[in-house]
């Protein structure tokens, strides 16, 4: 049993750019955030636990970094997938993984079961997701950004 | 098994206020943490982790937000105690879990033990308990208030 | 099987001060980070992790704090080591252990090889190393300071 950290963090875009919000692979209501991709932190952070416990770097070791990397443009699900497929090709499958998201927004409660959902099918296995603020302090609070922390357990596939 | 990570912050209350600080399930020395419930940052993060674990949703779920919430006036201890039982009855069991305080006060060192004693108490497996400071940097090294990184091993009962 | 999680955050040294960057148990290019002893964040946050899965206190129950501390002046190479021998003089040993660096500098990405070398070296276990930024937000997107999040797993010693 292996074990992987990820963080994430990324701003808020203002609300001119009409961004859409992607996060933990769902579209939700609101300016979305700046990135390269859709700055889905959520799988961001998910993305580099999983590769740290399989011990294959980490985002930019796979998608790279920048307007031109291969992440650009993509969203969460798909940049999850290709993760996952790149584990199971060095021998590894994901058992179990959780994200907690630290912002203001969007609300995840009432739509966490179908964003929980949505994570686990990209990964393959279960994912829990949480949310909570950091009570008006620090970048979250503010309201300039988001992020996340992720773990995840990998396991060598039989 | 199963992982869960959790994470929580809240402000120092101000001098005035002479609310009660309690951390970890004790009560310490200094002001108090503001919150609906006693603001109790290691409780509340680990109680994240250990529903995230157990694909459970998060305390918001459980306990709900704001004045009126189940959460409300509550210690961390019973909030800590109700989360394990409501694995329990979900065929859950917590086997391992460990908290990272961050924070200038109070100074955990000299009750550690007894934290950690209190804690394990509550969940009914080994809780281990760290804490650091941020340098002066932040929210958490301006004072401003405190926070938590938790992650839990849960499994299913036998 | 045990988890634990670990945190730590520092400044980094000003200009003047030449400090060598000493990062995941290697020197880098640049200036270095504030601390007693190297100010390895990634070896800090990776000790936590490691005595919080065994329960046996954290980086200030081992090392102490302050100048005149059993830490003072050391590498975090050489104190991963003696926390390992902590470790299995007590009848544990680290199974995994994951550390996510969140700061501006140094890239990690060309030497990340070279450091999950050193890291795994000195634990005993293979340590992964990812690396995130804050998009400019917080003290470490200010390019104050640094922070490392570290999780491990660790096992009775057969
Ligand atoms: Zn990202
Ligand atoms: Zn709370
Ligand atoms: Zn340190």
């Amino acid at each position: 049993m292996l074990i992987g950290q990820g963080f994430d963090a990324h701003r808020f875009a203002g609300p001119a750019d009409r961004r859409p919000l992607w996060l933990a692979c769902l579209e939700w209501d609101g300016n979305g955030i700046e990135g390269d991709s859709d700055g889905d932190v959520a799988a961001h952070a998910l993305i580099d636990a999983l590769l740290s416990a399989a011990h294959l770097g980490d985002i930019g070791t796979l998608f790279g970094v920048g307007a031109s990397s291969a992440g650009a443009g993509r969203h969460g699900t798909d940049m999850l997938q290709e993760t996952v497929e790149y584990l199971h090709a060095h021998g590894f499958a994901p058992s179990s993984a959780s994200v907690a998201l630290v912002g203001n927004r969007p609300k995840i409660g009432p739509r966490r079961t179908e964003a929980e959902a949505a994570l686990s099918a990209a990964v393959g296995c279960q994912v829990s997701l949480t949310a909570t603020t950091t009570d008006g302090m620090g970048f979250t609070g503010r309201g300039e950004g988001i992020a996340a922390i992720a773990t995840a357990l990998v396991e060598p596939r039989g």
